[in-house]
């Protein structure tokens, strides 16, 4: 089953992977204008179905690395994901003939789509992450084995720099102290796949999955009381696992730093609807961690989201700020995630959280 | 006039880098055995005199960059600077007729021996800064108006990246933090030049002088207050400043860290001699600024030297210990680095001190 996508659901894809970008990823809204204006300028993008790929395609990921908070204010001119599709396909002497996201969470949901409709690559529905996570080595691309490179980074002056590493965590490592010197933020082609490592390492169905979501959150634009029963229909019929509403409340607290590259921090929440404790989300670009005094509701690679109560609209972890009424919900993770060697890279243990993980359906 | 320079060279060559490399430049000892045996290996390397470069040359620098202290424990393994050689010939399919030295000071006027003598690329007799300075933009190349790029670096994992970029600035800063990235010490091959821009921006005739400065150095192998003279002759007759002794004390302090992929700090020196203040020598990789008191005796883009009291072995920056009895020199910097232009990216205040550049024979 083929999905289309037109210019008039870039709002409602942006709102659902706000929703899945559990707090990180990057603004998608930052980036709303100028998809929308290439999808009316080159007509829609027919989401490519990953179970339909040739065996000699050659699909590669784009999108956006650095700091989310950094795109806030670092905006995009609009060609970058062009010029990284077109100087690798230089670098490499090949056609690309598939593109795929890194993540379906915040705006590398719908960058990918400017290169797409610009290009006329067809782009898979599907990512390498079913949400947003902070480092390269975390993607199911790197967890399944494919590598990094070849890859190329641009940046806001127009330089470039290309890419011959084998290792993810190396490759992370590079890019990140690399995008810090290229502005906070930078444009990348990277992980070439065949076709038998894209079958492998892609998750299917997450691009379609994040409009359903947005469109759902569009039409129940009220307060979140409302759209806790579609939203746990929608979730339960899906590849993710058991969906919770962790906490209603009030933002009485929020930092956030850029420190290294990511945007690292804390909110603190105080019920608005009971006696409990407060709810506090530990920040690095997502939230990680939820803790109800010092008991962990959820945890990375499990999702944790916020939703603004009154509008519904899913909010990142950049725009949190002190004041705001929200639910925080928690999504268990695709199975994807729950292998012991995808557990390796994403366990609460990598971010620095001296716990096991728990699956947020015993929590 | 050119000079050849054999395995039996390689001992006096170090001791004249390390003597220009005002501190900095890479501990050139640990690559003196590699280079030995290469030299033997591969028979003498006769330097090639700039003022014979053919019209249609393809010049390109070739060392390593980093931070100083690390290469003390981070040892090369032999053959980086080959393969950047080798990764910038097969990117930019092309040949490169000649190789130059960034920096006569350190490491860097060895490394590119290895190169030359393995691939048999002629090496021009020169560098691109008389001495040793920290960074891209401070090199005569640079500051000439010679791109950066086409670029590459490799690292210890045997992984390179290569750069597009056209400012040096750009690039100085992207190079540091990859280098941050890539085990604090790459090998880089960069700043290819054609003929005209080679003859415009390279400083002739430093490597041939380090190994007369080398030669001397070891033949007045007694205490410092001997050396002087010959010292003093051989620089008055070269195309550096005035020649001078700025200090004779003992090493009371010395601090150093690795910030930002640089090695900084401060030595201070307390006379034997007499009972002068003490002397302060603040380090970024290189001594840059020294201090008696609170009068300025030498400054960057001027070299500031320490050589041993008993041996006359000079010592850089990374190898300075408490204890040690020294005698600093100061010279005037060759006429390049005092223009306008020059001075706007090496005086004084662009290392953070709050002082005009004042030549060394008006202090």
């Amino acid at each position: 089953m083929s999905v289309t996508i037109s210019h008039e659901d870039i709002e409602a894809l942006c709102m659902g992977s706000v929703f899945l970008a559990t707090g990180g990823g990057g603004d998608p809204y930052i980036g709303q204008l100028l998809v929308t204006e290439a999808l009316k300028k080159y007509g829609p993008v027919t989401l490519f179905p990953l179970e339909t790929l040739p065996d000699d395609a050659l699909v590669v990921a784009v999108g956006e690395v650095g700091a989310p908070s950094i795109s806030l204010e670092h905006l995009p001119i609009g060609n970058e994901c062009l010029e990284v599709v077109d100087r690798l396909e230089a670098w490499m002497g090949r056609s690309i003939s598939h593109l795929v996201s890194f993540e379906v969470g915040g705006a590398n949901s719908v960058i990918p789509l400017l290169a797409a409709a610009a290009r006329g690559i067809p782009l898979i529905d599907g990512d390498g992450m079913a949400r947003a996570l902070p480092e390269a080595q975390m993607m199911t691309f790197a967890i399944e084995g494919v590598k990094p490179s070849p890859a190329v980074a641009v940046d806001y002056s127009g330089g470039a720099v290309y890419f011959d590493v084998g290792d993810a965590e190396l490759y992370e490592r590079q890019l990140r102290n690399l995008s810090m010197a290229m502005g906070g933020m930078v444009f990348t082609a990277e992980h070439p796949m065949t076709s038998e490592e894209a079958r492998r390492a892609i998750i299917p169905g997450t691009i379609s999955f994040a409009l359903k979501l947005g469109q759902l959150l569009k039409q129940h634009s009220g307060n979140a009381a409302q759209i806790e029963t579609p939203l746990s229909a929608l979730f339960e019929a899906s590849d993710y696992g058991q969906f919770k509403r962790l906490y209603t409340g009030k933002v009485v607290d929020i930092n956030r730093r850029t420190v290294g590259g990511f945007d690292v921090g804390e909110a603190v929440l105080e019920s608005t609807v009971d006696d409990s404790p407060p709810l506090r989300l530990a920040i690095k670009n997502e939230f990680l961690l939820a803790e109800i005094g010092d008991r962990v509701v959820a945890s990375v690679p499990d999702l944790i989201t916020m939703v603004d109560h009154e509008t519904s609209a899913p909010i990142n972890a950049e725009r949190v700020h002190y004041g705001q009424r929200v639910t925080v919900f928690g999504i268990g993770c695709p199975g994807h995630y729950r292998s012991e060697k995808a557990l390796k890279v994403v366990e609460p243990r990598v971010f620095g959280f001296d716990i096991d993980y728990v699956p947020i359906e015993d929590l």
